[in-house]
């Protein structure tokens, strides 16, 4: 049977990267079932164009696809009525709880690390109110923690700390300040190794935490403490942009969102309107991307050529776009990797 | 009529941090009026110890004080009843609003930028709520952005952009996700050159704006794009100790805290219980947050002085502290910036 793969290039360069997954994936011959591609609609331009950011034919993907990839968001520049950005509420319907960001150097081994963000709770889950008083307006926003949320993240972690060298699970918070919300986090994932069921499982991996400001202080200056880093959703946000800054360009950090039964793939860059339509998008983090997404359907040979098709295509240094410091289209990029194959 | 200055040091390395800014305070000689200098206590120690971590005396330092001096406070490593930050409780009990933190490089011109950090509310109004659901524990936290508080702290960003020779107020937000609460930070401190009263004040003053994970990804890698970042409180904490990698320690970054009718200065670091007793802490951002406090009181001539002592000696290379790749002690570190005030 094959295998088929939801392509929702969404706004801006996504609309640049996701056909150059595409061509990866599809140049990977007989180490993967026979592809199937299904285009599916997403975004700020639709919402513009059709008043839905998210038809519901693309929140059913599960129905039709076995795994899916993402491009790219825009954001308005200003508050646009009944819009609301399509990708967070992806996460939150197909419940891909968690956001996983490895941040790899080529160059630099003291950066070898992946960030574990929670995807689906905390400032996301959009509850927000505004009150009219006498001295003005005032705006509430709900961070939701839950310990079932933080749970299903921390064993998220704690298995991908077990399959990697270091072994170790850096648990991110801001209890020092948010005592309930964040204590609960840092608990609950603190005792998932003690969960009925897990039995020594994870005694192999250390347990390390840092404080979020301090974290972030860190990650620059001594990148080499972590493997694993486990946070809460808008800190795992911060975190994996600050980590992007260490491999040089966003334009190389890929992720995947997953679920239980349904995964994603997404470059962790935005859509970038100041180069869209330029044919300069950097294709590596969507191209890394989808050998994550393949990774983790287990097709991890597949996985492993585009990986080192791209680790090469980054060592060799010739063929880079703009934001590498190179003067190459997206589409000689694709060539370099798909030549490396 | 004396200068009376109120010291805090807390917990850790504040104990020695802040009697080295006392020192260099009273070196100024003439350049001050008599200083007149009123030990106060605060801190998780003193917590452990009495049972209050802000003693209603130091709460009432604007009764007997003209400013203060702030050290550092530990975290306790699990949640602890009763126990609640006393530097977070202190800054809103005097409605020190504005968290001025700026970071300057003395080797690097492209780091020349002031964070100006919201002081007051965000997810630090600390309303916190654990409820027990069938499915676990559930907790949540209130982020509260005011129309109010958002047009102080926007109305500071711009006094002290006015003040610089890039004057650029940078705005950091995630609207994208959090339109109402962080969609009224943005726009209330857009709408600050529009104020009545302000009538053109501002006019000379350029309106930027990022989204909180990219700001920290181009702080790292075009930090020159910045000059007064205004944040909320939570994005302020974070950016700001993102900002301090840029200049190689936490140990060099000094802020003030300060509001309509009081100031406290305040190293960003913490209290670092790992290097606590020996002797080895960085005093230089004390040193320079005593200066920010003065610079704040309008002895200009005096922080001066301070500034460029400090500089000089860190130009110099030759008198450092661990944190920056020396090897000497506190006390050295002070009488370099002594000798050359
Ligand atoms: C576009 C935005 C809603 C999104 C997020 O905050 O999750 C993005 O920053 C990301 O990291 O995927
Ligand atoms: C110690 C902590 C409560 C504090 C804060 O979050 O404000 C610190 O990180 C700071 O930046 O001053």
């Amino acid at each position: 049977s094959s295998l088929r793969i939801g392509l929702i290039p969404a706004d801006g360069i996504g609309r640049e990267v996701i056909p150059a997954a595409r061509r990866t994936l599809e140049a990977l011959g007989s180490d993967l079932p026979k592809l199937e591609f299904h285009d599916l609609l997403a975004g700020f331009d639709l919402f513009t164009k059709t008043g839905a950011a998210l038809p519901n034919e693309t929140i059913d993907i599960e129905g039709g696809c076995d795994a899916a990839l993402f491009g790219a968001v825009s954001s308005p520049s200003r508050k646009v009525a009944g819009y609301s950005s399509p990708i967070v509420a992806l996460r939150k319907e197909l419940d891909l709880y968690a956001n996983i960001r490895p941040v790899v150097s080529v160059e630099k081994p003291s950066v070898d690390l992946v960030v574990v963000r929670e995807n689906t709770e905390c400032l996301y889950v959009k509850q927000e109110t505004l009150t009219h008083t006498d001295s003005g307006r005032e705006a509430r926003a709900t961070r939701l923690i839950t310990e079932r949320a933080s749970r299903r993240i921390g064993t998220m972690a704690f298995e991908l700390a077990l399959a990697r060298p270091r072994k170790q699970v850096t648990i991110i918070h801001k209890s020092n300040v948010l005592s309930v919300t964040d204590g609960l986090f840092r608990e609950t994932v603190r005792a998932v190794p003690r969960l009925p069921g897990v039995s020594g499982r994870f005694d192999s991996v250390a347990i390390a935490e840092q404080i979020v400001d301090s974290a972030v202080y860190r990650l620059f200056r001594e990148p080499e403490i972590y493997d694993v880093m486990v946070a809460p959703n808008l800190y795992g946000d911060i975190l994996s942009d600050a980590a992007a800054a260490l491999v040089g360009s966003l334009g190389l950090v890929p992720s995947v969102n997953a679920g239980d039964s349904f995964v994603m793939g997404e470059p962790v860059h935005g859509s970038a309107p100041d180069i869209e339509g330029q044919g300069i998008a950097n294709p590596l983090a969507a191209i890394r991307s989808a050998a994550l997404m393949l990774r983790h359907l287990k097709y991890e040979d597949a996985a492993d050529r585009i990986d080192t098709a791209v680790n090469h295509v980054i060592r060799e240094g010739r063929v880079l776009t703009p934001d590498l410091g190179g003067k190459s289209k997206t589409d000689e990029v694709v060539e370099a990797v798909l030549r490396r194959l």
